[in-house]
């Protein structure tokens, strides 16, 4: 249950998952809004669009052509972050020894795919089925095990269903061994998506990057002086019990509003059983998980019937690690999702959150209260 | 002098003041844009805006009348996000251990005001000269001296010229210890502003925020590593050399591009000089800070010939603290901006970012070269 005085006073609560703070000032929601509004995305688009450079068969920007997929599409981003091959980084000898313990650098090399979640230029993830969104993750499942290190604990159980191999024989025969891989989808203009075509991306690198390492460091830590117990396991149990923060669960996983939750309606899927990466998951979880997202995007959308903005990504285990890395590792998914009030109201993390420390208006339970209220059928199904 | 390999390849620059990783892909700024555009601001504004609640003598949203200012004005935020006085918290027993280790929360209480920087309405520090922003210096310093612990080694040598004591009394006699005072200025619609009145705000805590937390860490490891040599004071000696990323610097303060920088034009000024706080600056420090604010500010406008939005902040000595930790504390200023190729188009922290670790394209050697070159005339005095 909730302390009711945490709806009345500025606190700070901890987050476990990076071990890092967080200011609560629920008694400030009334504050008036007078700043910049966010242009809520036009909804009637076509299901094919000819100047989409994600639908199938048209050709992209640097003139490769989309076969005519049916479910899921991968291809290698146009624009990537990281190179696969690049010149070999030798630091050159610094002015001084200030400069070389100053300005310190490394090379990564990766790889960046976008996968398509549907053919369908105009659905998202919130207009698809538990059925229709289980390719998806078959597809996720399919990439980070042609990434998994052959010498991972995870690549003798990686028995996982996947899609059927990738078309792009390139996609299938990485020839660098990659740290870890970032699976996520931003929605949204607000959140720098530029086509509404449904799609996420996939950056694979040489290194282990800050947010998975910093959660990787506290999960090792709870696992280590828990005797073994698992903190997302423990915390998916507890929050089930409360059920102040929850918004949906089902066998295999717990959906809410984390205790400190930084963006207004910011969610987290956790796998309740210790699964440490998506190769994990039977047939039946993966379509247990793709129900969460059906009813996490499906809230999202309803709660201010509008195309709901949000940057959604995985943290599993590293491709490649240290027994220990791996075994503590535990598969879940962050939203997070801009909107405060409205369709056109967001939350700024700005000057304060920037320089200081993150600060949230409403309360994790009052956001879970009314993502809880809004399930059921999709509003835009309704109006039709 | 950088290294030219740096402009090629995908790398990781380590951020030393929060001890983590960025990652640079310069290859990347050739991606097209198709996304979101922001609205550059309207530039044409009164210089008093009867309807503006941070002009002179109007009234604010609470009924309070503003006095007639004439160069700074500070009062108590009509919507503190912490409370002064509220129910102390004491947290209920849980209803299980395991809800008691995974669930905390602590109280946070503190005071926020709002900092006019001048009577002006359609002014910014951008139009201003070094001696109209001296006052901003001095009110700052002036609110940091009566928050100080009476027991800080800061507070005997506080001889900083300040303001005139604030006309409300109430600002000048804080009943609580408070620990840390984070200064800070929200610029644009685009950074969550939504007066364009010139004003920053000042939220003070009992808690030392996340940020100013880690920094200290790193400041205070490297002076313990290092035989009590600071970080910042060795950083700007090793800039002011390298010269490849400094944007302006004069006898007391450096600016520059910070070398693992995450926004496209960040800009951080160091003093040169071991300052703990804006205590330790003589009226001659003062001066050299305001005339680097006003280079900085005015540069980012000439740069895209536009108000330039930005988050800015100041970090230095906590309000009480260890000796060591007020010791290692050194004064500095981060300017983040948002905006990345022209007055429209910003970059976006968003999925990767969020999820894994800030990402970058252009690199902090070519922001730094192009932001050394607007210097001058401000482009709005030209154009008139
Ligand atoms: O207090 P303001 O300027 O209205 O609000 C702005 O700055 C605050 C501090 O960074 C943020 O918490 C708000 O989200 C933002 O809109
Ligand atoms: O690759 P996209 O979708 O064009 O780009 C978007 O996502 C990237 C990964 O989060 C960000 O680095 C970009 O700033 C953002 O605009």
């Amino acid at each position: 249950m909730a302390e009711p005085i945490l709806n009345d006073i500025s606190h700070r609560r901890f987050n476990l998952l990076r071990g890092s703070w967080v200011l609560v000032s629920p008694h400030r929601t009334k504050r008036p809004w007078q700043g910049s509004q966010e242009t809520p995305s036009r909804t009637i688009l076509p299901s094919y669009d000819p100047e989409c450079y994600l639908c199938p068969g048209n050709t992209r920007a640097q003139g490769q052509k989309n076969p005519k997929f049916t479910n899921t599409f991968v291809f290698i981003n146009d624009f990537s972050a990281v190179q696969e091959d690049q010149e070999e980084y030798r630091p050159e000898p610094k002015a001084s020894s200030l400069a070389t313990r100053l300005l310190r650098a490394e090379s990564v090399t990766g790889k960046c795919y976008v996968i398509c979640f549907s053919p369908s230029h105009n659905v998202t993830l919130a207009d698809m089925t538990p059925a229709e969104i289980v390719p998806v993750i078959q597809t996720w499942t399919n990439l980070y095990t042609a990434y998994l290190s052959p010498a991972s604990p995870l690549a003798k159980h990686a028995n996982a269903p996947t899609t059927a191999p990738l078309s792009n024989g390139d996609a299938m025969t990485p020839h660098h061994q990659y740290r870890y891989m970032q699976i996520f989808e931003n929605k949204g203009a607000a959140m720098g998506c530029s086509n509404p075509h449904p799609h996420g991306q996939i950056w694979t690198t040489t290194s282990l990057p800050e947010e998975p390492g910093l959660e990787l460091a506290q999960l090792q830590k709870y696992n280590r002086e828990q005797g073994g117990a698992h903190m997302l396991v423990d915390y998916a149990e507890t929050e089930s019990k409360e059920k102040d923060r929850t918004v949906f669960e089902n066998e295999s996983f717990w959906a809410g509003v984390p205790y400190w939750a930084v963006w207004p309606f910011e969610i987290m899927i956790v796998s309740k059983k210790h699964r440490r990466a998506l190769v994990d998951f039977s047939a039946e979880e993966q379509i247990q998980l793709a129900e969460a997202l059906a009813e996490v995007t499906r809230r999202y959308d309803n709660l201010f019937e509008t195309q709901f903005p949000y940057s959604m990504g995985i943290h599993q285990a590293p491709l490649t690690g240290s027994k220990d890395e791996i075994e503590a590792s535990h598969f879940h998914i962050h939203f997070y999702p801009p909107l405060l009030r409205s369709a056109t109201v967001r939350k700024f993390l700005v000057g304060y959150e920037l320089m200081a420390e993150p600060q949230r208006d409403i309360t994790p339970e009052q956001a879970a209260e009314r993502l809880r209220g809004c399930g059921g059928e999709l509003y835009r199904t309704k109006i039709e």
